[in-house]
């Protein structure tokens, strides 16, 4: 119980100042007397590392608070706050930090996605919290609730709707039949995606926070490169019209999922149900599906970036680290142990492919028996002809992965398949009528 | 960090034994080992509370735990987990625990929304915990990021579809055109309602519920008192058919939030846009949908009844009080401090109003100017007229709920107006055009 009447201070050091770091520190400013009330800590900002101190930033703090002496806002504070992002030089700070017995709150997925594990390790060695919040969903308590709330649920999968941009993307093209270029321009012009947005469009953002995610799901020594990544660039509209005849709709998902007797992550579009949860999640909200064996369905949905949702998140941690550091506690990370990744290959799901053929006779025999060759069964057809051309869109029943590229391999190969068009997943578990 | 060679044990005493507390028993069997490994802490069910120690409940347990000397069972637990329900003996017993420096789980939400903050300060002031995720949401992660992760969050509002006896209802009514009488009586055949379903259709529990997300959103000392409550039996199919054809959902809403200097509880159903996250909450599912000034929209759904959802959200609380507790430590409640109740009678927004009239010339003039005499605007209004009697919908613009209350008495009181049916309310900011 606090003492509302000696609200204990706690100096926080910034290590950045863009958007996020700018929102924190209005946010700790507008909320520092409401939280001091509740809890009786009373936050300060002491130190703001960047690199240029001459930028006007619309904060207001106190003259000197703003350096580029990072070092010096490291060791002067009582709780770090990683807002630089990328690899370096933030792990090295994060390290110098942690082994001060300093708690650390970061927002950095790339980082953690790469070296998480040895991290954790080395926070709960030096007795101290490195929470991460804001790494994974923007604003969404994720972490926490996966960490805590759900360390005891036999948790089977986790599917992710974990990147904005492409959401937005997706949203575009189904609800106002934009192409994908066009779609991309109107999210770059909202500021949605970046001038080169490849991180975003093939699924390396989402890839990042899925091994996040999946390691503290699954207690699991991941990284990035486990996640096998497909984006969302070759979808076309013949694909969203198909999605929305079958009352499905298209998401870049992210998964995690146990699978023989490892781990399965990757990114990549699914034809969802339309009344699957995550199929609701429009425009650049996320969202996090989990699958427990006790608890069922699970969606935390929220705004996954953005200067104030993240803000929000970051905020949380720094009350939850410095009331640890008050008590002089932290929060144990857990154990994190490796597993095997089951490759891609053994991974079983229905398909939606078009291919694009020559429209003769004995092509749709030659083109099912390359289907049926490879033990792959066709749940259902839909041929659009026109002249010589026709387009020819399949949906198989739940087959091996391995089965299905090598289907597509021998498609390649036939005189009469132009092109091999779209390939989507279906949900890993509905098997079509 | 954890020494996974010596798991530290934990006695858990559960006071009742009923379809959570098996689930609870079996759950924890299934992951003791797996918990062990990840936290250290070996979990272990030394004694169980029940009224008729005779009945079988599927559980496989070493002799003598089960008991019916509720004490005993208090007083030899490391962590005691309440699931008898109902405000006493349970809040003797919790007290008796608290008082021992004993930490408690609880899933009771009719003592939490009576005596919350006060066991909520007995649990501060003996240093100990007092948790509750299973009181609102079933198995959601809810109260936790509510108290932890939006603790420095400047909340405005929490929206919960916290009833999923209800929620299955209307999902039939608007699902399949199934009557309320009917539906109902489906969802007591499926074990959904109960043979007296008053305290789910007319609101109360999901008041209950709401007052205790209210303590810990606002950290405001409320009861189930403070709450407004309406139910859904008197909704009609004309009333689903309206929804529909304007592209909404009706659902059964539970609100909490700012409002002049206060705060405004209430449960009845509202009209939600179609788009709206939690109209695509279906069936017995439950979703609390939450507004904050920096984080913006935040959802977390999942199944809010059920022995094994509550069992997974208890036992996320019972591994957190005996890490807790092997610490030496507890997670502050915070302070609870009175706040003025906003009046319903204050509130304001935008209603649907359906009238059975007879249909002769001025009748409309006289409804409309009924309307008008008290200052409410309407948006819009739609009649079905048949022989002698007519039916009109009304939409009005926002409207005060006095101004409102005082129309619907002066309709009663004309001569040309049958039947006052349906008052339904639409979202708060929504104003019709």
């Amino acid at each position: 119980m606090s003492d509302p009447a000696a609200p204990r201070p706690i100096r926080l050091g910034l290590l950045g100042c863009g958007t996020v770091g700018a929102a924190l520190v209005q946010l700790v400013q507008a909320q520092a007397d409401d939280i001091a009330a509740r809890t009786g800590v009373a936050l300060e900002v002491a130190g703001i590392a960047v690199r240029d101190t001459s930028r006007d930033r619309g904060i207001d703090v106190l003259p000197g608070v703003v350096t580029n002496d990072v070092e010096a806002v490291v060791d002067g504070a009582d709780v770090v706050v990683e807002l630089m992002g990328g690899v370096e030089p933030a792990g090295t700070l994060i390290r110098r930090a942690l082994a001060q017995g300093t708690p650390v709150v970061t927002a950095n997925k790339a980082l953690l996605a790469e070296h998480g594990a040895e991290l954790f390790e080395l926070a709960d060695a030096n007795g101290v919290d490195l929470l991460f919040e804001a790494a994974v969903g923007g604003g969404i308590p994720i972490v926490r609730p996966m960490r805590e709330s759900l360390l005891g649920e036999p948790v089977h999968r986790v599917l992710g709707i974990v990147n904005g941009t492409t959401n937005y993307i997706l949203t575009r093209m189904a609800e106002a039949g934009a192409s994908y270029v066009d779609a991309l321009a109107e999210a770059q012009v909202l500021g949605y995606a970046e001038a080169d947005p490849t991180a975003d469009v093939e699924g390396y953002d989402a890839g990042a926070k899925i091994a996040i995610l999946a390691a503290i799901a699954f207690g699991a020594r991941v990284t990035s490169a486990d996640v096998h990544h497909e984006g969302i660039s070759a979808l076309t509209a013949e694909d969203m019209a198909y999605a929305e005849a079958t009352g499905r709709v298209i998401k870049l998902v992210a998964v995690a999922e146990r699978a023989d007797a490892g781990l399965a992550l990757r990114v990549h579009p699914v034809l969802l149900p339309g009344t699957h949860p995550l199929a609701a999640v429009r425009e650049s909200f996320n969202a996090v599906f989990v699958e427990g064996a006790a608890v069922g369905e699970l969606m935390f949905y929220g705004r996954g970036a953005g200067g104030n949702p993240t803000a929000s998140a970051v905020l949380g941690d720094v009350i939850d680290a410095a009331l640890n550091a008050l008590r002089g506690t932290h929060a144990s990370m857990g154990t994190f142990t490796p597993v095997p990744i089951t490759p891609i290959d053994d991974l079983e799901c229905a398909f939606y492919i078009t291919l694009e053929v020559v429209d003769r006779p004995g092509v749709l025999a030659a083109v099912a028996g390359a289907f049926g060759a490879r033990n792959v069964s066709i749940a259902s057809m839909n041929q659009d002809g026109a002249r010589d051309d026709a387009r020819i869109a399949f949906v198989t029943h739940v087959a091996r992965e391995a089965d299905i590229r090598a289907t597509l391999a021998d498609l390649h190969e036939l005189d009469a398949v132009r092109h091999v068009g779209s390939v989507i997943r279906l949900l890993g578990d509905e098997d079509p009528s």
